[in-house]
């Protein structure tokens, strides 16, 4: 009697652990509310992935692009690869005594990032050479790693690694647990991204999408390098996105995730292919969290793309409402 | 007595498809002579794979690159991609009329390709944007697919997917049973490659690299397109297989297949990484059943990889003396 009762209890055990499992199965992004957006997310896997069904995609179809500024992390007080470079000239300085004296370096190095961003383009374009190129890809990718373990975030003071959105980190899992291979699309340095973002996202080198300077093969020592060079080679942005899938993808997503104008293109170009699409946006909508902003931002500006949103049946995700927690280490 | 007798005729029949499956695994190169070549294979794959080894590699590391023309399909008596654009020009010829008289298109469609390859690399060039430019990047890999469809070798008349090295689809599978993510790194179109890569070789589009032109996103009837420029954006060949590995893979491989001087710098790049490397060079050796072409072909030249061989202990194929057959379709 009593070895029968035990093995009801552990019958009963065993079910309700495998309910748990179930009810877990069932909630693949617990840090998203139930709402519209998540429920979005939810019906489109189901459907592309339901074999048999008429918007069933192969696997090897399901391609889902993320852009990462704004999208799986912050672009806030402005994009990290840019408070990368900062941090840079200031390394670099000791080896450019001309830059005490030469713009945008002498704002940068008195603190002064707005006076050294006042000469637009051609001054970012300066930061970014001076800071990019001139050493090997392996000697970069070890100045990323290293700038990456012991930066910090100027108002969060948290890694800029930690700074990802959680929710966002579920819904590149989700779609990986259900056959699809996830790449990132981004105006971001493909190789600024590279080195962290296996780690980070779970996304291999190979399926990092992202705006790069030329390289140039040579021999250093007897030993064969890729140079970086001060000359752009790409840029992965707007018009850009679509052709960087295409070139470095070669098929068209069946989903895409972004947050500003940058991604409008991309979005329209997924959605144009035939069968289920998933486009989805990011609005920054959360002051208290994170930050709000949309229209009249000079950084990730979401305006055009906001606008087609209900034209085209895209989904918006405001972060305010429909994300139980924006990053890994807590409630902000 | 008698269920008896069936049971162990059950256990002998498991037994020995067992051991079926054993040998077979044992064998995973078939088409390969036992010898130097593939021992070497074989070697370096058991090694890199065996966790615990000093040589053990993660699977997300266990990258391989092949050439294409001449490492996994011939080369001779030209190079696929010009016979593609040969046959264009001829089917194109009547909506340019202007051709008639107008080199090198004048020469082509008098049959002297010889004379109309007379004028150097400016006469390529005009060839091959008039073929590969002018149209969306959809609607030219529907041109390409429908070529390698109906399109025949003017020697083996076979089709050209059909003339790929069985040898090498072995290994191809081989490196992928064990974990390995294989690419494509050919001198040849990115885009003429891709429409058939998957199906013939099993590598997808994301996974294959090669020379571009660009492409540019525009509007047309409503519909976003990619219009393919007749501008080129890169050449995949020689030094520059290394910057396309980096720009596309982002990390070093551990293996790497060619069979000419244009994949020197991506064996050099390959085996400069820490730990086990595998470099691997086809030599055309085999007249009769292939071609036998090295130091002095215009296509394919095998020279400085050849010398360098030996120094740094690359494994070369002879075509005639390691392969038991040279294509799926028989002896020759």
């Amino acid at each position: 009697m009593k070895r029968r009762t035990a093995s009801f209890a552990i019958t009963v055990l065993i079910g309700l652990a495998l309910l748990s499992t179930v009810a877990h199965a069932q909630d693949p992004l617990p840090s998203w509310n139930d709402g519209k957006a998540k429920q979005t997310i939810v019906a489109f896997v189901a459907k592309v992935t339901k074999e048999g069904a008429p918007d069933f995609v192969p696997p090897a179809e399901r391609i889902a692009v993320f852009d990462n500024d704004g999208t799986l992390w912050p672009e806030q007080p402005m994009y990290f690869q840019l408070l990368f470079a900062l941090d840079r000239v200031k390394v670099l300085a000791p080896q450019h005594p001309e830059w005490q004296d030469k713009e945008p370096f002498a704002s940068l190095l008195k603190g002064d990032v707005k006076g050294a961003l006042a000469g637009g383009e051609r001054a970012l374009a300066e930061i970014l050479m001076a800071t990019h190129a001139g050493m090997s890809t392996e000697e970069f990718a070890k100045i990323v790693q290293d700038w990456v373990a012991t930066a910090k975030h100027p108002v969060t003071k948290r890694s800029y690694t930690e700074m990802v959105y959680q929710p966002m980190l579920e819904v590149l899992a989700y779609l990986r647990a259900n056959g699809f291979k996830t790449f990132i699309v981004s105006a971001g340095g493909i190789e600024f991204m590279r080195p962290w973002a296996e780690k980070v996202y779970g996304v291999p080198p190979e399926q990092v999408v992202g705006s790069s300077i030329k390289t140039r093969f040579e021999w250093r020592d007897g030993q064969p390098v890729l140079m970086r060079l001060p000359e752009l080679n790409f840029i992965d942005e707007k018009a850009g996105k679509p052709v960087g899938i295409n070139e470095h993808i070669g098929r068209r997503p069946i989903a895409a995730f972004g947050n500003s104008d940058g991604d409008l293109e991309m979005l329209q170009w997924t959605t144009a292919g035939k069968g289920a699409r998933l486009a989805l946006l990011v609005h920054h909508t959360d002051a208290e969290r994170e930050w709000a902003y949309d229209r009249t931002s000079a950084i990730g500006r979401l305006d055009k793309a906001l606008d087609e949103t209900q034209a085209r049946g895209w989904t918006v995700v405001s972060m305010k409402d429909d994300w139980k927690r924006i990053f890994p280490f807590g409630a902000k």
